[in-house]
């Protein structure tokens, strides 16, 4: 039962962390003018690309922030009754329509372009499928790596996505961090997990190496899935990032629809696909989509890094609401953490401005 | 029982802290050697400075380190059988000897100055008591504190001195810290109480507003009587650091004669000034009396804010020391706040090397 409700959980952070876009109809249609203001007016950096690198940032936080407050809302009222495959499926599905509809709106503007025509080549389409093959085979290591390692300590081992997303950016993006910067990250990582400490914590230590090498393994295949899907992006600046999103939801569409195949099979045969959906489901299914665009527009207009930090500094947001709406208690360790990570916020900034080494 | 031992080892703590200096007969033999031919060369700054500060440091930290680990020793073996009072004193008047001792070896060597003579003015020596009075004071708080606050939580509130020095140290001594030396100090506070989390900590967190209160002005006292000492020693920058050590001491003895009679006067009287002396006791009056020298002569040659980083890293020194001495459980806060103290220390050298603003 603990188990699966990790599992579950589990699910749910993998599919925010999923690096897919379209475009939204309410609340990120202000981020969406910017978007198409900017590639309107092409190369129109500096102060504009500030701020809508600020406004994807912050949409980024809040969605991540009110995604895990919907997951432990969704809890409180017990085990989850749906297939959570056809949930993760509906996501896809809905960021692709998203995707098409702000495409559409998009051609009735400017007309069809080079950069924002569906139709694509092998080229350009072959690479999509690699971010969403790295997650599926995360997904499945996940179920054996219970084997060795507890909830709890799963939560701990977590974070060493953090130093895996910067390894990998500065390998295989080839961007260079400052000193501090890198001093900053290891602080990020350090105060995510001094923030979720508690008396369970310890078992982390008595973990075994296999283990560790999953959690290590796990940890890069995340990190590897972020930075690609950046670098599928920003490969071509110009393309729009509604057909880059397409094609990359198309794939999650399509290994959804096998997983709910190979798991969900006869619940979805018997029941039917839609079942045991609530409000609060269809409410995660929406947030889910949006944090994906969300993602995705991180992905473009900022990266990897950013979205490390903003996704650290929702999980604190994320503990700080829960105080209010759930009698969550706030312990000492979390005051530390939240200290750490704000002082690593403040150095990432501060390193940026050192001239480039 | 738990209060006086606690009482007793904050003692012992305070002893480390106090400002004083002499010189030792051998393990800092070699420092010495140096300091006396820096002060005889005059202004040779630059590299012997450097060097005579990495030694000092490096002396202060492994002092301090083995200070603990001697107090847990002496622990193991039951209570405390002698008066705490008249080891502090023999503390004091050790250091005293001991700065004699070096005196005569510097008048042998190079006769008597004005730098080195022991005769001073009224002008001069009329400061030296005021570290004294401080540390006094402080101790006297802390017999109250503990009626609103327990044992772990108050070793958890004392890393408050950490961030009362540096504020002081730059009010006070006017030098200036860079923004990120800041960062460093506030992470250098949250990573020491971070290692020092146990299950217990969230007590600190329910501790009253008088409690936080007194932690605040003990803090405050024990930061004050620190940087008050580095501007007595540092305002007469050529004053032989023995006879500036001679001054500071002769008024520890003084104080500590006037805490015998208040506190342990029937003991002593009725059993002897050193009874219930063992040779831990004795191994760590000698621990005590060097460390002091060590501070002092941080103070002269480095200042307040490498003294706190050195007993930092002295703590986390300890701790590793006492997983192969006492079978000690490192936990995982252990690690974190470990990591967040030595990222704490590498920005602090970094943030060095920037322009001062």
């Amino acid at each position: 039962m603990e188990y699966r409700r990790v599992k579950d959980q589990e699910s749910y952070d993998d599919l925010s962390q999923k690096d897919v876009e379209s475009l939204s109809g309410r609340s990120l249609s202000s981020v969406n003018a910017t978007a198409t203001g900017l590639s309107s007016a092409g190369g129109a950096k500096g102060k504009s690309n500030w701020k809508l690198k600020s406004v994807v940032t912050l949409a980024l936080t809040l969605l991540t922030s009110s995604q895990a407050i919907l997951i432990v809302w969704s809890k409180r009222a017990g085990k989850y009754e749906y297939s959570v495959t056809t949930a993760n499926f509906s996501v896809e599905a809905l960021k692709c329509l998203l995707s098409l509809a702000a495409l559409f709106r998009t051609w009735n503007r400017h007309g069809v372009t080079d950069d924002n025509r569906l139709t694509t080549s092998f080229d350009e389409v072959s690479v999509y499928p690699i971010p969403a093959i790295l997650y599926m085979v995360k997904n499945l290591l996940q179920y054996y790596i219970f084997a060795y390692v507890d909830a709890p300590a799963y939560q701990i081992l977590k974070n060493l996505n953090i130093i895996s997303t910067g390894v990998l950016y500065r390998i295989i993006l080839k961007k260079k961090l400052s000193a501090i910067q890198w001093a900053a990250f290891i602080l990020l990582c350090a105060g995510c997990t001094t923030a979720q400490l508690n008396p369970s914590s310890d078992h982390v230590l008595q973990t075994p190496i296999q283990g560790w090498m999953m959690a290590i393994v796990m940890a890069l295949l995340s990190g590897f899935a972020g930075v690609y899907t950046e670098a599928i992006i920003k490969k071509r600046p110009s393309r729009n990032i509604n057909v880059q999103n397409f094609w990359l939801y198309i794939f999650g569409v399509i290994f959804n629809l096998v997983a709910i195949c190979v798991q969900d099979y006869d619940a979805v045969m018997n029941k039917g696909f839609f079942h045991g959906y609530s409000f609060i489901t269809v409410l995660m299914i929406l947030n889910h989509a949006l944090s994906g665009i969300a993602v995705s527009m991180v992905m473009k207009y900022a990266d990897n890094i950013v979205k490390v930090y903003s996704t650290s500094v929702a999980m604190l947001l994320t503990a700080v609401v829960s105080v209010f709406l759930f009698n969550f208690h706030l312990s000492l360790a979390f005051f530390l953490g939240s200290t750490v990570v704000s002082v690593s916020v403040y150095l990432h900034s501060v390193g940026k401005l050192q001239p480039q080494k």
